[in-house]
């Protein structure tokens, strides 16, 4: 087999509730080949097991490698995990329990593997790769149908004392406000998410407002994607410019008083939502929370877009891999 | 002259609102000698000079030491400040412009100053030696007047790029809430200090409630002191018992969010209005932040009242000049 990539190559994997990502990644970080499937959601972990292994096989065909010349595996995930078992502990999205990724991965491709959180991956990712390179104190927040966060200081992931560090969804906003899917009332995910937006949308609907996505949001937990949000605030929709105002600004009042606490070099928006609205959002929500931020009055902290999108996953998954396997993880500057 | 302490000596300076406290700080950080001033807060910056050095003099005395003995002077202070230059940049609460608070105690004393923020040092007091010791990752609280909140990770403060990171007083936990007095709604300052607690007491009044603080709380400015609440909510007055908890709820959501976000080891809960009630109060806190920590539900984070009470920032400034002008600042382990 003639093999195209030099170097060292790894395998990222981005296991998404709707879709696998799997990139070979070069050791420039460039993707010299890539697949998707859609994630098995409710078959349960044999089919599970079996979408995993058929991406990254194919990814290696594409990128025209066998197994035996990849380095290590890296893999985002939903969680809980147990990181270093390697282990999905339950994940109701997924519909499993106690899933060995790591195990599954290492007998199918006979390589290391690493998993980790996938907001986590997502988030260094965006670090080392992309809107945040040259940056050692990054705060990474990614909108999508929850709202996740990365803390970065010194150059490394924060993880906390319980590990779980980083998680930005559920600061309180609102005392009192909506309800969240973790129960309590008024957390920041309950809204600016997808999720949130899309509950108010069809309150507005039901209320009798005319809208686009009348079609689409048939109930409050009607299945809304990124880009029919995004072409109903950019054809100007009323309802959709309104509650997408609405999230941004919340998410920016939040950001701010994180900006107040952290005093970060850097704060990524990310994430569906972001990438689908793009600039205008990413404005709102940086307008927001400079408002808000009363210890930055000369704008010291930058708010920028995510650069990487879709990959930003599949990118960090396999930096974080090489950096524990290959051991050269440092990526070019720019 | 007899020197009843041994080893070098610095002067701690809590340069507060209302009071300067002073004490002279051996090598095992025991306050040797302590004075008290009241804070010239109308009278401008000479008489500021005054009271700062008549303070400290009066220190000097009661340790039974000349200036001589001393090796260093700390000083917290309000702000905002440039910490370098050990300038008050302005203070409305001091009424001073560009006081130089490092020349003047220079001058005075013939020793070096170092200059700080005085929620930090009151948190860097608390993180070495009171209920921080031993911990590396911690974020302090300080509930008064305002709320100020102090960050350490990996043993050092955080400053941020902001030079103002740990701010935590204005993270929005209640959007379009109460107004604050930075000017915009809902802040935890807003809705959790003693300033909070002061307006929505006056309103319980002005509607027809009966509570002994009818005699002290006569508007919404009134000057309520810690105490005076302390002794009404443990008499079980409703109004005082209500907003009590309302204000500790607040703050426990708040700090919960944080857990999230940072997983510090510990967070510990001071200020004058903590002191003042005490235990039952940051059981509150406790309760409502573990209730919205999601990210820590095997409760690994320890939330504990602060241990220096009003020497903190005294302590806490003398060590931060022990540690950049003597070098031996490393406390005793307990």
């Amino acid at each position: 087999m003639t093999t195209p990539a030099e170097g060292s190559l790894v395998l990222g994997i981005d296991l998404g509730g709707t879709k696998i990502l799997a990139g070979v990644v070069d050791d420039q970080h460039r993707i010299v080949g890539r697949a998707k499937e859609s994630t098995p959601a409710r078959e349960g972990p044999e089919a599970l097991r079996e979408a995993l292994v058929s991406a990254g096989r194919d990814a290696l065909q594409v990128a025209g490698i066998g197994p035996e010349r990849l380095s290590a595996i890296g893999i985002g995930s939903p969680g809980p995990l147990d990181v270093d078992a390697g282990v999905i502990r339950s994940s109701p999205n997924l519909n499993v329990t106690d899933f060995p990724l790591k195990g599954t991965l290492e007998e199918a491709f006979g390589t290391p593997v690493a998993v980790q959180n996938d907001v986590r991956v997502g988030g260094y990712g965006e670090f080392k790769l992309g809107a945040g390179r040259g940056y050692r104190d990054v705060l990474a927040a990614f909108v999508g149908t929850g709202i996740g966060g990365c803390l970065i200081r010194d150059g490394r992931i924060v993880t906390g004392v319980t590990g779980n560090a980083g998680e930005i969804g559920h600061l309180i906003v609102k005392a009192d406000g909506p309800k969240c899917g973790c129960g309590r009332k008024g957390c920041l995910e309950a809204v600016a998410s997808r999720t949130a937006i899309t509950r108010r949308v069809y309150k507005a609907i039901k209320k009798g407002a005319s809208t686009p996505l009348r079609d689409v949001v048939k109930s409050k937990t009607s299945r809304l994607k990124s880009k029919e949000l995004s072409g109903a605030y950019r054809s100007g929709d009323p309802v959709a410019v309104h509650e997408v105002d609405r999230a941004a600004r919340f998410l920016g009042l939040a950001l701010g008083g994180l900006m107040n606490v952290l005093g970060p070099e850097i704060i990524i928006v990310g994430g569906g939502v972001t990438e689908a609205l793009g600039g205008p959002f990413v404005d709102l929500v940086r307008n927001a929370a400079r408002a808000q931020a009363m210890a930055d009055p000369d704008r010291l902290v930058r708010i920028e877009q995510a650069e990487l999108g879709d990959d930003s996953g599949l990118l960090g998954a396999a930096l974080i891999a090489r950096e524990r396997f290959v051991g050269t993880g440092e990526p070019q500057r720019t």
